[in-house]
């Protein structure tokens, strides 16, 4: 197990292994329900085929591990938690599909976007058959639970589908309009609706109403936990984009500069610059994406080493790690202590020590 | 009420005016839980208002309205079926969104797409959006059923789902990759996927069940009905597309050729068509939407009177039409007659008889 403590120190190889080897096990009860699809439905050359394939690039598989130990800690079965588990998976590889046109984004998972090998239009609709089949993924959980559990964890699907694609909205949004006003602030609330609620929050809620469908004790104790750490999680995404390395990210390094995306650190950068930088910047972004050019890229960059703005942003995923640790034992309060707990537990730590 | 019959004469203006208000009344009773849309919640610029906007460009409605007619007519309750009903309409608007993107339209209801006015990444995520909704709301009629009527509802929309993403695939995959040797067979198929599901066989049963949710008896008495009153449509749809007015139709008159849809109407041209002319039309249909050109889709238009294809096309429509006519009475058996009963025997003729 994983001490977190508060110091922000990363976990040791060992340690970082057992934790990926433990991820692995979760995927791996997963999966089968992700190889589901029924052979007998058409078309699969351009359907199915397309969403196997993209389900087969496996991911890490946080949010279903995420969930499953949640469920179990509150002393809920594997076996009712096991579809939505699988469900928060299945729809986190249709929002992958969608956000990769969406941001023009070249590569997942070390291999072309979906959008890029068969086209925009078969991939827009495989996203769309991968958010239904989530839902339908959801049910046979809620199925389990009885009529109130039942639309207690529907509910809570929806409002998770709900406030992540507000929270896209608002990332392409302000791409769409070169909003150089954006501020930590409007991060915080966009990363909030993007983020936290469908990789973190949820998870935990969805896996706790699995165990307990009948206890009416409030959701909300889970809110601050899994906000402060899909904060941590995401601003570390932000930092890999910027400075991990192509084979192990599995995405262009970069990436979210061509693109334009409004992170913590460009954020940063912009509070930072000089008004001739801040223009120089502007003026960048309010190009298309394809019209940017290398070198301005590396201006980017540059500018970004120049202000310290990864290593405010690292300091930033530090502290919220830390703050998702403190919240931590009043979130499970009652839930058991082993194998689960201490998953989630180092969970935290991984967020933010991880290269992937 | 119309009379239908099997010669497949035309409506009168009188009758088809009838008709279109009775539409309009189905509209107003949905309309405002397609409304409905939470003020508090953001971002509005980026999502909500448009969905609101796309909403507003108010259709037929016909989906719909065959749901609540149906489960009036089998003596459910309108406010029952209310829901699941606007639920049709919201993930129709949620498939026109995509459809747009996926074919290249560029009207919509006499206004540019939304993709075009907004850009295809806040339009994707739209479309999203309007499918989580879609589903949001078939879950407020479930949840009035009872657990096993609930259960049943919810499989029949997720069906819905599938077998219309489904027949999306066929069409979009056969364009790009050019296929010229899809045949009527094969046209049949893919709109029983992509339209009769969610059009017409769907919006019956779901109405059958909300009216008896725990009548165990077949829905698929409907089928029949369905599938040759969507067929009527489609093709009919396809006819208009190339042969409609631009104000009353509310897309691009000949967008089908632009697009190099596998419609009837191709179909029937390659079949007739002599070695020069079908190598002519694979050249064309080959490239890239925007490099065909004007004189190119006069030619196709050109060759489609030579051989009196939209004539076969509208015999077949005006044959299905009929054949689900005939089907009427087995799938409405026990159905009471009265205003709902008369609507959907009306609703067959409108379909052919249509102009918009």
């Amino acid at each position: 197990m994983i001490h977190p403590d508060r110091t922000g120190s990363a976990p040791s190889p060992a340690a970082h292994a057992d934790f990926e080897a433990r991820l692995g096990e979760f995927r791996g009860l997963v999966a089968p329900l992700l190889r589901g699809t029924d052979p007998d439905r058409q078309p699969r050359r351009y359907l199915y085929d397309l969403v196997d394939d993209h389900l087969a690039r496996a991911g890490k598989g946080l949010r279903p591990a995420l969930c499953i130990a949640t469920c179990r800690a509150f002393g809920g079965s594997t076996e009712t938690v096991l579809p939505v588990a699988a469900a928060l998976e299945m729809l986190h590889n249709a929002f992958l599909v969608h956000d990769d046109i969406e941001d023009g984004s070249e590569f997942r998972r070390n291999r072309p976007a979906m959008y890029l090998e068969q086209g925009i239009p078969l991939a827009i609709n495989a996203g769309d058959a991968m958010q239904a089949s989530s839902i339908r993924l959801a049910r046979q959980s809620a199925e389990r639970l009885g009529p109130a559990g039942s639309r207690r964890m529907l509910d809570e699907f929806d409002h998770l589908l709900m406030e992540s694609l507000e929270g896209q909205a608002l990332e392409i949004g302000w791409v769409r309009d070169n909003n150089c006003q954006v501020d930590a602030d409007d991060y915080l609330r966009m990363t909030l609706k993007k983020t936290c609620w469908y990789s973190f929050i949820h998870p935990c809620r969805i896996g706790a109403v699995v165990s307990r469908p009948d206890d009416r004790a409030s959701l909300e104790r889970f809110d601050r936990f899994g906000y402060f750490l899909g904060l941590a999680f995401q601003i570390q995404d932000d930092i890999l984009n910027l400075a991990g390395e192509t084979r192990t990210y599995g995405k262009e390094i970069g990436g979210d500069l061509w693109e334009g995306k409004r992170t913590l650190i460009l954020i940063d950068v912009f509070s930072k610059a000089d008004r001739f930088e801040s223009e120089r910047l502007r003026a960048i972004l309010a190009k298309p994406r394809a019209a940017r050019v290398t070198r301005e890229i590396e201006w980017m960059s540059a500018t970004i080493r120049k202000y310290g703005s990864l290593d405010h942003a690292r300091r930033v995923a530090q502290q919220f790690a830390a703050a998702a640790a403190g919240e931590l034992e009043a979130a499970y309060a009652g839930a058991r202590d082993g194998h689960d707990k201490d998953f989630v537990r180092d969970l935290v730590r991984y967020v933010v020590g991880r290269r992937v």
